[in-house]
């Protein structure tokens, strides 16, 4: 199946955005006042890949509105038979090294395999919702424009874990619609790159060659997740660089211990604006897949991601309802002054806290 | 003030061991029936460095029994004023690395400088640990009857949690004896090490030279976490292998982005049998702890972590109350079973597990 695309303008305007403007606004009101089509009408549109809907059913999934939320977790049940299909790809690298084109490049080349491919974003940073906030057209334009893809900015959530579940049931929205690539983006500085990689299937680090300190402004610890780094505008007078910058990286990640899966993080390099490399990072994840698949690990680890968020849900749930409570809150203060001023220990502060509930 | 060294037998008497022998039984009910000095009389002596009476609060602490620890907590009170004002050094390293005698050569190069030395275990099978288990006297020997070192082993803790907060405690302790340098070992391998990184000053790994993968079995992230690596058992025919090693861990440690205190994790060689590198370790330790005093980084990491355990204290019990709830436990099954099956979200297997209480 096909999946109908609308125009680009129809599916930015159905998504709620932080800023409010009149046009906004005014588009919201309309939201609202037109009739919700029925769960089952949702599901069954869904699921013959029809885009509009599935764009109508991410907006739900994003709304803090209670009965659209409801109604979401309805669709969501409906779908969860049909997700779950896909090949997740979380997609990494500061600002600058070139992400948008990229994934671009990258989604084309799938595209061209024949492939339908979503790409969604989680940081309210990342280029792919920038390029909406801004209205940039030029971004991923070619993509934008292909009936094979799906562009889907970050959802405006307060917190990183508001944000992270409503993509993680995105995912299962764009599987359900018929989606069998899913490109997850962030942009590899700020903590949003453990939720990413806890929801997908292979995790890039897109890097840039040149002088000096390589991993400059990643964090810390996101080297270790990678399964592999791509070193990206491997052009010109970069090969060079980039050619050492490899040989420098597979060293680094020889000094660590084999992954869980047994996978040895690979490095490559490419250049998306030429398009080159980019067939070969395409056949490295499907070896990586169909290595997970014989293993076992594919499934393995898929579940362990969902008992991962279903804790991490409940024990976000609990700490809110804790710090939430106007009489922690006062007696916090008090205690991390105490904790300061070395009158109490943390057990003894976290005791006094506790028997308040 | 000199502690006083109680003998080796009677220190590890007065440890509660998972295992219950028959000698150790008769030794517990001696203790309960005892007369337990007053609070007041606890603080006195462990202020005057007491070993004695620094073993039996430290006994207080590790204990289940509930007015143990209500004692404990008052004594900690007291002693908290006292403390604080130590040198805290995790040292970590897997199995075989030679923690024992490093340990063993370091403590006696820092009483030799006059230093009081307390060394505290975190894992149940570190060497400290072990060596109480099997009545290894051989281990750390020379430091055992040094009347400037206080060794202690691991409490028999169930939960890591449990036991890295009876550890911090035992430090507030040790620190309020007198002991200027606190040594926290840990095996390398766990979870432990983290733990450990939060309530030291200064992180030290210790690493063998050697062909092939070099960080072989050490826990992904340590790496990161240590403020130097040393190279140990650089003897004989290992100098030139440490040498190799030394310029390959510089290399790797140099492409993570820089610590939040500044410093640039070094990389050392040492022979603790020819007790040869030792002095260069304490003297670069010495180095950061002033290089922090004098940017306030020492003092902020300090606040930063007794926060750190207040607010994982609190965690850890809003979570076990909720996952020892029965209907939570019995539900809970129910809701894993559904996500393998793809028959629910996470979120809302959350919701309708949170719905419980």
């Amino acid at each position: 199946m096909t999946p109908k695309k609308p125009s680009a303008l129809h599916e930015k305007d159905g998504i709620p955005q932080p800023e409010t403007t009149s046009k906004k606004s005014a588009q919201k009101i309309k939201i609202s006042r037109k009739k919700q089509p029925s769960t089952d009408e949702f599901v069954k549109k869904i699921l013959t890949g029809d885009i509009t809907f599935l764009s109508r059913a991410i907006t739900l999934v994003e709304s803090t509105n209670e009965k659209h939320l409801e109604k979401a977790n309805e669709i969501l049940e409906h779908c969860l038979p049909h997700a779950n299909q896909s090949v997740r790809i979380g997609i990494t690298g500061v600002p600058g090294v070139g992400k948008s084109t990229f994934i671009e490049t990258f989604g084309k080349h799938l595209t061209g395999l024949g492939k339908k491919v979503a790409v969604l974003a989680v940081d309210p940073s990342s280029s792919v919702n920038k390029g909406s906030i801004l209205g940039d057209k030029t971004r991923m334009e070619q993509l934008v424009t292909d009936e094979n893809a799906f562009i889907r900015p970050s959802p405006s959530g307060t917190s990183l874990g508001g944000v992270a579940q409503k993509t993680r049931e995105s995912i299962i929205l764009c599987e359900a619609a018929g989606f069998d690539t899913i490109i997850i983006e962030t942009v590899g500085v700020g903590q949003s790159e453990t939720a990413v990689h806890s929801m997908v299937d292979f995790f890039l680090l897109l890097k840039l060659s040149g002088a000096g300190d390589e991993l400059q402004g990643i964090k810390r610890g996101i080297i270790e997740m990678a399964d592999a780094i791509v070193i990206n505008k491997a052009d010109g007078e970069n090969i060079k660089n980039a050619k050492i910058a490899k040989v420098e990286f597979n060293r680094a990640l020889h000094l660590y211990p084999p992954k869980e899966s047994g996978w040895q993080p690979k490095v490559l390099t490419s250049s998306a604006l030429l398009n080159s490399g980019i067939e070969e990072i395409y056949e490295m994840i499907t070896d990586y897949i169909s290595q997970g698949k014989e293993t076992g690990f594919f499934t393995k680890k898929r579940n362990d991601q969902n008992k991962h968020w279903l804790f991490s849900t409940i024990e976000e749930q609990l700490k809110r309802r804790f710090y939430e409570n106007p009489k922690i809150k006062e007696l916090l203060a008090q205690e991390i002054k105490n904790l300061e001023n070395g009158k109490s220990t943390p057990f003894n502060s976290a005791k006094r806290l506790l028997e308040l509930i």
